[in-house]
């Protein structure tokens, strides 16, 4: 018998509470912005963070209140049409390119909007009608997840549009530093041994949060692999830069040789060469190039040409998550809850202890790894039901999977059998490397 | 003997008086803009409000006081390169299509960099070095017409935003009337005669201002034409649109053809029609399409086709400011000093009196004529010197001339020599038709 | 020990035979082009006749001649740039985009390259030099399949550009007609069983050919399917565009919307309504739509919808080749062998008999299956070494595997871990719809 | 009384020879193509050989013989669409981008429409019907103007699509050579001096032949100019190339600059440096540049450029057409009747005699010279009637008039106030540069 309402994830606080955490952070996450930020957008992938503020809120308002709480009034009936993001069955939305043009409402009228909005949420949870629907408790829960995934766009957006002004502005101000040990370019050392055979993949519907993409759980034939526990560093994607590397066809996937070459990329998206020294620009502006934080913002195509120079491989979906559940260990640090803002150097254990698991760590966190699988349904796939049918299903085409999460992940937002998705030149999310080795014999 | 600063114009007040005036206006005009309006670019070729305010402050900072005030300190070495427009000769600038990017500098960091560029400014004009210097003088002439240049686009450019805004921001809350006395479409009445013969075009270096490619004055041969004296409403455009006219390749120029259909244009930029009725975005938000109105916003393809249907055909640069210097009245209620900040319905002399010069009149302001002339150099033209050698001269190819003034357009910063020029295809700025007959017998 | 030349598969002629077989079916392909024709190049993704013509034989000369055949002369040294398709090891090539440019070498030289070559190839197959050496006999069979890989190309290419063409040319006069029997709606009769396990995915290298992409063999875990034996037929695809598919956007993938929108697709390439009557371009010109043959030249948007819309999906590589494995009988009927140029109606045995086998055929050939498999390394992949390394290998990145032939695949060419591939939006393939069903309990 | 068809122009021969005269050069330009050749369509604004024969039939066809001649059955329905130009008046047609397609109907085809055509035409002019009405018989004599105006293009598009052929090809085998005198840099010798004044510009409706753009006359008010005798040759133009002057900002139009960093233009079309030595495409395949010879196929934005760094200007159409008037002796050397299918060294006479008419010679052929000004209607001017209106109106935006006719212009075909137009960034056509100088004191 159910006479609450449900907690976030089976071992956590309730609803509510999540809700009102999840919804504040996304405002605090923004407490720098000047009322000019707000409004950014550096290209059409991209949204302004107040966009990110009202569409997270829209998600609320049209999938639950307006559907499900009687007699609710909706705050502004011009809402529906700006700030849905892709949903064809609300009806038409507002051109995406153009979010960066709306100037009104202010970001004052959707603070406004989010207090309205939550304050109806909170008052619906109280209703009997709320509490004994299982589908809209799925369907909050799945709005706060929504949310939480916009927090990692909301960062991700603003580093991008902050990395086009030469100001190079600063989001935060004060950088927990990494430690910076020596460098070490030794990668054999933390390869993790997966065994062959069938492995579980995926999760069920259950006690535990999860999107339809993860589901059904399902059994793969894995063979035996190796996976590294660490991403490959800075250091280590220099020496790839300076042996010439975007200039040998042979590294390139065909698609990938094209698009560096129209796009004259020479590096990772946010490296810049000045007076001879290598910086990054960061979420705290432009900084001297850290060599032992793990390399960030490549695309797939850097990523399987570095692959191919160093002699390994990508991982797929399957090794991946059979490592993650061997040798997954999830603390806070690769994780937004870090507040660090940036990928940080994985040296923390071995660093400090002789310790053999400490060499069998699988970090995660960071930077997401970019796999060589393609963004697919599981067999047995279904979508979520009703609106929510176009969350993920219609994007399920020319795609790579990302998995493990990122300094940008919220991290109970984060599951080991989570299912990133981006194209293979996209590069703006906190995408690294990690590599695997498989052999068949 | 020259010894007091230059008059901004023969007539006009003394040019520190001037520059204080100019300055202070183009803030006036962002009074009602939100901090998140200032950064709008609702496309590549408009600028954000922000942009124009720091691009007419450099102007002073980059051609005069870097050059010519002795130990001045430039405000901020950046700006340089984030706020030219397009002055190859000053070096690479900022790409123009990013410019609704830079949310930094703050609108507060640039007015305080108006201030202080205000000040040395006024301080460098009370000194003998540039009291001395007519080079000097001039520039700073140029510089408030460049900045009064700006105060139009500025607008422009607010319109243009603000029309992709589903919410139809208004910029100003009280709109002046036009009295809406009943349409009269018989535009016949109002043909103004000019007579064959030499005509001067143009102007000289003289005491009053002018931009390098009004210059030099010339004869042009000229034959016997009508003008108009008014510009077509929307009522006689309506009647075109009505005509099925959109649909006619007979009527169009090719390129136009083209253009339309790509486009998908069926009216004037800023007509909307919404259950049946037509309505028209303008400063003050939508309203209902005003009839006795003079069109607005319509492309040279526009303009061209309308003139091929009526009959007519769009005056050349010659029998313009023929016209204008035979019949041209300078009043005010054209221009921006009217703050009308929309066309107004051209009847106020006919309506009040029988006299036979009412109907003589050649109505200035309220929108751009185009003319069919392409803009291309006067026999004889010399490009500013120095730096603005590249103010005028290097966008003469492709574009067509407009005469007039509009309602967006500082009063004393016209004259009757002016020429503005736009591409065939451009429609966002405040331009309208007025047609002419040549016979050549 | 090798005493003579390899056998093109392990069950077949010797390999002088089959390189002269080959080599013949590609003229005679042409046998009814113009000299124009031989120059059409549809679009970039397409290559002139000629064009394939040349660069089958300039694969023989570089890859083999040139590199191994002692003091051979290279028939033309401008053909190496000409003639080159993508191997970037070879050096810069021809831009693609202009090979429809190339209207010298005419086809008449084009055909002495290929008997100069044919002639050398052929003595060089009688030295001890290349009968001693595995590598080049490999290179010679590997030679034989590209042609003939481009003998579906060329076929493919040519009724691309012939359809532009508003004449509606027919490259073939005597159409083999298909019978027409009576439309059957009823897919679920012939559903294959597939059972839940194991199953053996690729080939290994032995005495059969394949490609490197399709091997190793391995194994995927399969679970319980069902799919048809039979493709959907026309009547079956009619039935979806009757019932508005193409303005559903819940049926579609987000890219496939968004694609059928932007191209205006409302039915497969080569169908055309005329006058109320669907027709459908073929190589023998334009014909009514036979509604019982199977539907072809669909994107991958377009096959995935229909599935969608019908309640099934595409199969995976692993289930279809599981199934090809267990059902499917290679007979000629579905292959360019039989001389159909067109996709058959599959209604052979059912029609002639009641025998439960025959309701249990999965029929090979007539349209390429799109599988909903990503185009991706098999584990433990290698690719081809030397100048071939870049046949395969580098294209694993957008694409989805089509699996199981057409009427335009040569059959000794085939085998049925084939792995053709091609982008979600191509149609220009012969590719057809294959469902199927899996549950996972 | 007219009794008899007029004459081609008042000074020539029988309007039925012409016509044979005119149709049968247009095939004699083609004798040298293969099969293959007849289809070329090297870009967009070029057309395949063929369809230019088929299309100056189409124009007598549709425009005549559909139309006047009684009973006439049409060649072929289909011909209608597919060798229509741009004539919206007539209906939709074929894709222009697709031109290069239509590999059927054949050459064969064609020359069997032309040879039909030509037959009607002929005994068409026989008959009553046609000889009494005269504007039959003016669109006679305008359709073979038209196919005239197409041997030119016919040749410029033949080079452009060789051109992009890395072989080189040759249209034409014998190169007559141009003597090749000691370079002369002193371009001054040749100035010619036009007296200040009303001009008349333009032709009227008379004996001669002329299009509707180049009518009415009309007087323009000429300052005291001088021109060239002589165009810009290689050698000049190359001092201008080695001066850096395609990496100089200041020297171009800010659409011209643009134009050359995008199209990576850094000298004339068919200029190509190979191991240090300039070379030259021409007619004949590729040549030493010869640097007495006019340069040719340079853009606007080049020819403006030139002027600027020089110090002169380009011609308006006024001052030219006074000069032809003046200077302009009309001998066969720089017409497509000299057959030398390639600009000649201007030097006849100066380099033979002393005598100072010499030096005054206004050269014509050759190159076509860019005028500064725009393509625009004269004062008075009034389209062709009928079908025919489309044939010149319509492309008055965005173009600049070229005078003074070429090596492939038929010299018949010219006429002093000929207007040739192209756009700024054209310069497949054979277009040179002549300058000008204008005082107005």
């Amino acid at each position: 018998m159910k006479d609450q309402l449900p907690s976030f994830t089976s071992q956590d606080i309730p609803l509510e509470d999540k809700f009102n955490e999840v919804r504040a952070l996304s405002e605090r996450l923004c407490s720098n912005l000047t009322a000019e930020d707000y409004l950014l957008q550096g290209m059409q992938d991209t949204s302004p963070p107040k966009w990110h503020l009202a569409h997270t809120t829209w998600f609320f308002e049209e999938v639950i209140l307006k559907k499900y709480m009687p007699n609710y009034q909706e705050f502004d009936q011009k809402f529906s049409y700006l700030f849905n993001s892709y949903y064809e069955a609300v009806g038409s939305f507002y051109p995406r390119a153009q979010r960066g043009l709306l100037s009104r409402p202010s970001v004052e009228e959707i603070f406004n909007y989010r207090e309205y909005v939550n304050e109806h949420v909170l008052k619906f949870c109280q209703t009997l009608e709320c509490k004994e629907n299982q589908d809209i408790l799925n369907l909050l829960v799945l709005g706060c997840h929504h949310e939480q995934q916009h927090q990692e766009l909301l960062l991700m957006d603003i580093k991008y549009s902050f990395s086009l002004n030469p100001l190079y502005p600063a989001l935060f101000l004060e950088k927990k530093c990494s430690e910076k040990p020596t460098a070490t370019k030794n990668i054999q050392s933390d390869w993790l041994e997966i065994p062959s055979g069938l492995s579980p993949v995926g999760t069920n519907i259950g006690d535990d949060f999860s999107y339809d993409n993860e589901r059904p759980q399902h059994l793969q034939y894995i063979y035996e692999s190796k996976i590294a526990g660490k991403h490959i560093t800075n250091a280590q994607f220099l020496e790839f830069v300076e042996d010439g590397s975007y200039k040998k066809a042979s590294l390139w996937l065909s698609k990938g040789w094209h698009k560096i070459n129209k796009s004259q990329w020479h590096s990772p998206l946010y490296w810049r060469k000045l007076d001879g020294q290598w910086f990054e620009f960061t979420l705290f502006g432009l900084n001297p190039l850290n060599m032992n934080e793990p390399v960030s913002h490549v695309s797939y195509y850097e990523a399987d040409a570095f692959a191919r120079w160093r002699g390994g491989q990508l991982p797929t979906e399957g090794v991946w998550e059979t490592a993650a559940r061997l040798y997954g260990a999830m603390d806070n640090c690769g994780f937004l809850d870090a507040k660090t803002f940036h990928p940080q150097v994985e040296n923390d254990m071995a660093s400090s202890s002789s310790d053999l698991m400490a060499s069998k760590k699988f970090y995660l966190g960071n930077v997401w790894d970019w796999t060589q699988s393609s963004y697919l349904p599981y067999p047995g796939y279904k979508p979520f039901e009703g609106l929510v049918a176009e969350y993920n299903g219609k994007f399920m085409c020319g795609q790579n999977v990302l998995r493990g999460g990122s300094c940008f992940t919220p991290k109970n937002h984060f599951r080991k059998t989570y299912r990133n998705f981006f194209y293979p030149d996209d590069r703006w999310q906190c995408s690294g490397i990690r590599l695997s080795t498989t052999s068949i014999v």
